[in-house]
C-alpha cells in the first residue's frame, strides 16, 4: 500500500512505434493468450489460476481456500465507490465463497476535490457494511498519470477447502440457470444517463423504477444458495452481456453450449429502454445476474428461490459447439464482442 | 478481473471546483485520517487493517492468517514488471509471512504496443519465479483514462496463525535494526536516470556498480529471518528513505523513537552518488532496507547474518518523543516529506 509515484523516469525499453500496437479496450482473448499468459507463474498451492472466464484465482489455505479477484474500475464516477465493492465481491460471489475483505486503491487527476474522495470513500464504506465485508487498506494518490479517477479493488474471499466452485467446473449435460434478468447493470445506467434520449419514449415512471434496477446488482445470495445445491460451476454476468458471459463460462470449462436465447428473462423496463434505443439486452452490461451451471436444476432453482433470488433455465452444456437458438432459428455463439453501452453512448455522445 | 471501461458515463455527483482539491502525490496522513479512514470497515475476522505504516492486511484463515497487500505504481517503465513484483511481495515480507500469489493489473495507454506489455509481463514472470512467488490473475487494459502505464499488484501471503509481524507490533525498548543499508533503489535509479549528470564526477566503475543494486531491493530473506528471531515489528523502507520508514514504524506502533542518523549504513557507491547531486541518502527511496524492531537484537542480527544479509542497530524505540541524532545533536523526527528523488529529478529535467 506504498506508492511508486516518484518513479518518473520516463525512458521506455522498447518504443511503442517499434512493436504493433494493443487496441483500446480490454485486451482481446488472443492477445491475453499470445503476450500475457504465457508469464503467468505457478505454485502447487495455487488451486486455481487465471484464465478466460476465470475472475478469481483460489489459493490453499489448509483446511480453506482463499479466493482472491481484482478489478479496475477506469470510467465510473457515479456510484463509484458503491459499484467498485459489488464489482468485486460479486467476482467472490461466483465462486459461493464469502466475500471477507477489500483493498481499494483509488488514483485521481490532479485538481481532484476532497469532497470527492470522501463520496466515494462513504459509498464503498456503506456498501460494504451492507455486504459484511471490510475494507481493510488500499491506497490512495493523485497523479497526473490518470486523466480521470480509476480505481482497482481487491477482494479476498474464505471458503472450505474443496467448498467452492469456478467458472472452470461445468460438464457436458448440466443445465444453464440464470438468476434475475438480463441487463440488470445497463438498464439503470441507460435509464440515468440518457434520461433526455429516453424521455416522451419511455413512461417517466418505468424509467424511475428501472434506475432502481442498480440496488440488486449484487449476485452474493444467489451465489450462496447455488454452490451448496448442485451448481457445477458459476460466472457473473459483466461487459458483454448475457451472450458473453455464457461463451465465457463454455470457454474456461473447455465445453460447447446450446443458449436458449428467448428462455432468457429480460423486464419490462428493459424492454423497454432498450427498444427505445435499438440496444440488444443480451449484449448489454449486466451485474445482478449470475450463470449457473448445474447437475440437478430443480434442486438449485430451488435453493435460489429459497434465497428469494430468481432462477430460470436458458440452456445446456455440452460437450461441443457453441450455439445460441433465437427467434427460432440457431447461430454460432461467438466470442465477446463490444459491450452495447459502448456503443449506444457513442452514438448519442460522440467518441469518447 | 473484468474491466469497467465501459461505463464512461462522465457526470461527477459533485463537481471538484466545489471542493477544496486534494494535492498531488500520495495522500497526506491527515487527509487519510479525515477523507478515507472514517470509512474503512471491519468484521471479526480482520485480524490488522489498514494504517499509518501499516501496508498489509491480515486476515484470520483459521490455522492460517492471510495477508493482503496493494500497490500501485504510477510512474515506472523502466523494469516496470520487476518493481512491480518486488515492491507488492516486500510488504508481505515485512509481515514475516510467505508471498503466495500476485494478481497484476495493468492499465496502458492508447498507442502502447504489444512489445511494450510483453516485456512487462516477461520480467514479472521471472521475478516471480526467482521469488518462489505464483502470477495468478489480474486484469489488462488500454485505457485512454491513463497518460502511461500504470500498474496495481496485489500480494497475498499465508502465515501461521499468530506466526506474523505487522508494523504496529513495536513495545517501548526494543532495539530498531536495519537490514542492508540506505538508498538502495534510489542509488541504482540516479545511477542509471541521471548517468549524464554524474559523468565525470562518480567514477564510471561506482556507477556501474551501483546500477546492479537494483537486483538486491527485495526483503524476503531478511523478513523471514528476522519474524523468527526477536523481532516484535516490521516495515520496509520505500518513499522519504529510512527516516520516513522509521517515522511510521513508530506512528504504526503508536510509540516514540530515538534514531541514530550517524549509524545508518550507507555505502560507499550512494555516498559518492548523493554527494555529487547534494541528495540526502536518508531521505532517498530505499528498497532494500528492512526495518526490524527487536526486544533481542543479538538474536535477530544473527539471524539476520545467518540468512546472508548484514544488519545494523541503528537506534531504540521508546515510550514517547520521536528524535533523531545526527552529527552529535538532536533534532526532532518528522513525519514524511517528499522523497530526495522528486526533488532532484525536477532539479534537473525540470517539472514532471
Amino acid at each position: 500500500m506504498r506508492s511508486r509515484e516518484i518513479r518518473k523516469y520516463a525512458v521506455s525499453s522498447i518504443p511503442p512505434c517499434y512493436s504493433k500496437a494493443v487496441i483500446p479496450g480490454k485486451i482481446s482473448p488472443d492477445l491475453l493468450r499470445r503476450l500475457v499468459y504465457p508469464h503467468l507463474t505457478t505454485r502447487p498451492d495455487v488451486l486455481v489460476a487465471a484464465g478466460i472466464g476465470q475472475d478469481s484465482a483460489v489459493l490453499d489455505f489448509g483446511p480453506h481456500a482463499c479466493i482472491i479477484t481484482c478489478d479496475p474500475i477506469t470510467g465510473a464516477r457515479r456510484e463509484l465507490g458503491r459499484l467498485a465493492v459489488h464489482v468485486a465481491c460479486n467476482d467472490v460471489a461466483a465462486t459461493g465463497a464469502e466475500p471477507v475483505a477489500l483493498l481499494l486503491t483509488l488514483l485521481l487527476p490532479p485538481g481532484s476535490g476532497e469532497a470527492e474522495l470522501e463520496l466515494i470513500m462513504r459509498e464503498a464504506g456503506e456498501t460494504a457494511v451492507a455486504l459484511g465485508v471490510a475494507i481493510v487498506g488500499g491506497h490512495t494518490e493523485v497523479t497526473p498519470r490518470v486523466t480521470d479517477i480509476v480505481a482497482v479493488v481487491t477482494a479476498v474471499g474464505r471458503a472450505e477447502s474443496g467448498g467452492y466452485l469456478h467458472a472452470g467446473g461445468a460438464r457436458p449435460g448440466d443445465a444453464l440457470l440464470v438468476s434475475k434478468a438480463a441487463a440488470i447493470e445497463g438498464t439503470a445506467i441507460l435509464a440515468a444517463d440518457l434520461a433526455g434520449e429516453l424521455a416522451g419514449r419511455v413512461a417517466p415512471e418505468v424509467l424511475a423504477r428501472a434506475r432502481r434496477f442498480m440496488d440488486e446488482v449484487s449476485v452474493l445470495s444467489e451465489g450462496r444458495a447455488a454452490v451448496r445445491a448442485g451448481a457445477t460451476a458459476m460466472h457473473d454476468v459483466t461487459e458483454g452481456g448475457v451472450l458473453t458471459a455464457v461463451w465465457e463460462l463454455a470457454e474456461a470449462s473447455g465445453l460447447g453450449v446450446e443458449l436458449w436465447a428467448d428462455a432468457v428473462p429480460v423486464r419490462q423496463e428493459t424492454t423497454a429502454i432498450c427498444r427505445a434505443l435499438g440496444v440488444d439486452p443480451l449484449r448489454l452490461i449486466g451485474s445482478g445476474a449470475l450463470l449457473v451451471a448445474s447437475g440437478d436444476p430443480d434442486r438449485t432453482l430451488a435453493a435460489l428461490a429459497g434465497a428469494g433470488v430468481p432462477g430460470t433455465r436458458i440452456g445446456t452444456m455440452r460437450a461441443a459447439g457453441r450455439v445460441v437458438r433465437r427467434d427460432g432459428r440457431e447461430e454460432v455463439l461467438v466470442p465477446p464482442a463490444r459491450d452495447e453501452l459502448w456503443r449506444i453512448l457513442e452514438e448519442v455522445n460522440g467518441p469518447a
